[in-house]
C-alpha cells in the first residue's frame, strides 16, 4: 500500500490520507467563531432568561462533546484520541464569541476537532435562543492557533507568518 | 406533565421543550453559508486537483448526512423524520457558497437541520482543502427561508418582514 | 409477517416485538434514581467547586440527550419520536436524587427512555465528581409513573395498584 | 421546493429524494444472504465451541440493531420508524443462511433496513468465527420479499414477476 | 495550554480534563450492580421463556458494546481504546447480579467504561423482561476493583483501604 | 484478569477478547466484493444518469466512513485507530467490483474494517440504483490480502498458502 495510499490518487477520487508513516507528537489546536445575535437574545443570555434554559452551559457541553464526534461527521477525518477540550463563550453586545482548544498526541493535527467544537457549540447556541432571535448568524469560524506537528507552531495573534492547518 | 414541560422552567434549567401539543404540518427550511478560501484552493476545486480527492462531492454527502445527525449533535433538538435534503455548493472566486434545503412533516421546525447540513458541509470542505489552504473560514451561516408551522412563511430574499426560525 | 413477528418466537430467540398493530397514543413516563455520594462530593456540588466544572448542569444535559440515544443502547428498543424531556437533580445530604420525565405520541411506551435518561445522568454525575469521591453508587433506579397506552395510568406515589411498564 | 426536490437534479448530483408527498402505508421487507464457512467453523457453531462465545446469538443481536442504524450508514437513506425486526440464522453444512424481516408504517420502503440487517449480521458472524475460519465469504445478499407501498407485493419464491425494491 | 487546561477552571465551567501529561499504563476496572426482579421474571429467565427472547444473552451483548459507547454518553469522558470486556450475569432468587471488567492501556482510568457496561446491561435486561415484570429496579451499581494508574490498586473485597476511581 | 479474559470462557458466553498483551504493529488488510446489477443500472452508472445522483461517489464516501464505524456495528470488535482507507469501484458489464484497503498500527487486525467498508459501500450502491434495478445482489465479499500481525502476510492472488484473517 505504500504505493497506493499516497496523498493523491491517479483518478482524483476521495480517500482517507495515509498517516501511518507520521510520528506521534503532542498537538494542540485552537479555533474561534462568533454567533451574531439580536439585542433581545443578548439580554436573555445576560439575564439568564432564555426560555429553553441555561443556553451557555448547554452550548458549552455540546461543543465539548463535538470534538469527539469529528470523525463521525467529517468523512475523511482520522479518528483521534482527544486528550483535552476547553470551550469558552463570551457574551458581547452583538453576539457571543466562541473559542475552543483541543489537545492530543497523535499522527495528525486536530484543527478539525477544534473547528467542529466551535461550530457545534454555535449551532447549539442558536437552537437555545431561536425562540427569542430568529436571525442568528454564525460567522468568522477559523483556526486561531496550532502547535505540534511537522508544519510548526502558529497563532493568529502573532501575525500571518505561519499556517494554522 | 402539562404543567411541568412548559417552555420555561421555574429554575431556568435546560429541558427539551414539549412539542406534543403542536400539530404535524409540512415544513421546509433553507440555510446558507460561505467558506472563504485562498486562490490556490479555488483553483484546485475548479481543476479537480484537490489532493484528498473530489472535495465538492464529499462535502455534499457530508452535508446530506448531517441533517439526519442534528439531534445527536444539538442536545435539546427534537428527533425529526427528515423527508428530503438538498445541498448545493457553488464555487465563487473567493470561496464556496453552500446552501441546504430540508423538508419534513413534523411537530417542530427543521431550521436546525438545514443549519447543521450547511455547517457540516463547510467543515468537510475545509478538511478536504486544508492541505492547500490553511486559512479557510466559515462565515454567514444563517436560515434563508422557511415555510410551514405556526410562525408562517419567510424568505431572506423577500425582505425581513417575517422570521426564519 | 402477522404470523411471524408475534411476541414469542418458537425457538425463544430474540426479536424486536412487532408494534405496528398498536395505536399511536400520547404517552408519558417518569423514572427516578439516586447517586449516593460522600460528604466531600456533596459539599463540592453545593459550593460549585467540583474540579471538572458544573457537574449538575453537565449531568442534566447528558440525561436529556440520553433519552434520544435509547434505541442505540438497548438492542431491542423501538425508535421513538421523543417530544419532551425534563431531568431534575436534587442535592440531598447523602446523594443526588435524579428524576426524568419523557413524553411522546407513538405506538410503544417510553419507560425505557425515562430510565435511560436517569441512568446516563447518574453515570455522568459520577464521572464529574470522581476526583473527589471514589465510592459513588447508583441505586433505586425505577419507573415512577406512566400514562397513556393500553396498560393504563400508574404512579408510584399512588400505591402499587397499577403497573409502571 | 416542489420544483427543486424532484427525483433527478439537473446537474446529476446526489440528494435525498423527497418522500413527503408519499402516503404512510404499512410496509414489510425481507432479505437473505449466506456466509460460506469452512467445516471447522461449522463444527464450532454446532458444538457451541466458538472461542469468542455464542456466535449465533451475538450475530443475531447485531443484525437486529443494524436495522435501526441504516440511515447512519447509507448516506441518502431516509430515517424510518422501525416497528419490528426478526433475524434468523440457519447453520447448514457449508455455511450459515441469514434472513431478516423488517416492518414499518412510513412513506418509504424498508428494503435497505432488511439488507443492512442481513449484512451486519453476516459481518458479525465472520468476526465471531475468524479465529477458526480465515476464509469466510458473504454471498447472495438480496431482497427476498416485500409488501406495501406503491410498487405492490413481491416474493422471490413466487417467481420473478414483480420487483423487490 | 499548559496553563489553561488544568483540572480546575477559574470560572468553574465544565471542560475535558487534560490527560496528555499522564503516562500510558495498563489499566483494569471492574464494576457491579443488581437488577431486582419479581419472581415471575426470575422464573422466565431460568426457564428461558422470556417473551422477547434470550434476555441474558441480549443484555450481555448490550453491556459489552456499551463499554465502547462511554465517550458518546458521558460528555467529558475521554475516548479510550478498549482492549477487553467481560460481562457476567448471575440469576439469583430476587434479581440478577451483573458484573463487568474492562481493560485498556491508556492515559486515564476506565472505571466509567465498567460502570457504563453494567448500567446498559441492566437497562437492557429491564427492557427484555418488562412484559412480565413492571417493577424492575437497578441498584448497587458501583466500582468494585481497579488496578493500574497513579492511584494504585483497590478491590471492594479487600476492604476500603484504597479507592476505586 | 490475566486468568479471566482469556480467549475462551468456561461457559461459552460472548466476550471481547483481550488484546492488551499483543504488540502494536503496522497492519493492513484488503477486502473485495461485487454487486450484481441489471443492464439498466450498469447503463445508468456509465452514463451518469442515476436518478438519486452520483452513485459511485456516494458509495465510495459511505465505504470510507464505514471503516470507522466498525466497532459500532460489530459488537465484539475492538476500537481501532484507522490510519488510511481506500475504496475502489469498478463498473463491469454485469455489476460493480468493490475493493477496500485499510491500514493501522494497533494490537489487532483490521480485516473487519476492510470487510465493513466493502459491505457498506455495496449497500449504498444498491440504495442509489434501486429505482432502476430491483434485483441487485451482493456477492463474494471476502478478505483478499493482509499484512502485519502475528499470523503473517497473505494475499488471495498469491494462492491459499496463508490466512487472511
Amino acid at each position: 500500500m505504500s504505493e497506493r495510499l499516497t496523498h493523491v490518487r491517479a483518478d482524483g477520487t476521495a480517500h482517507m490520507v495515509d498517516v501511518s508513516g507520521k510520528p506521534v507528537t503532542a498537538r494542540q489546536a485552537s479555533a474561534a467563531g462568533r454567533v451574531l445575535l439580536a439585542p433581545a437574545a443578548i439580554a436573555a443570555l445576560r439575564d439568564g432568561t432564555v426560555p429553553k434554559g441555561d443556553a451557555l452551559a448547554v452550548a458549552r457541553v455540546a461543543g465539548l462533546q463535538a470534538a469527539k464526534r469529528t470523525p463521525d461527521l467529517v468523512p475523511l477525518a482520522h479518528p483521534v484520541a482527544v486528550h483535552a477540550v476547553e470551550v469558552d463563550l463570551l457574551v458581547a453586545d452583538d453576539g457571543v464569541d466562541i473559542s475552543a482548544t483541543v489537545r492530543t498526541a497523535d499522527r495528525t493535527g486536530i484543527e478539525m476537532e477544534a473547528l467542529t467544537s466551535v461550530t457545534v457549540c454555535a449551532l447549539t447556541l442558536i437552537d437555545m435562543v431561536k425562540a427569542v432571535d430568529k436571525h442568528a448568524r454564525i460567522t468568522d469560524v477559523r483556526v486561531t492557533a496550532k502547535s505540534g506537528g511537522r508544519s510548526g507552531d502558529w497563532a493568529e495573534d502573532a501575525g500571518d507568518e505561519g499556517a494554522p492547518v
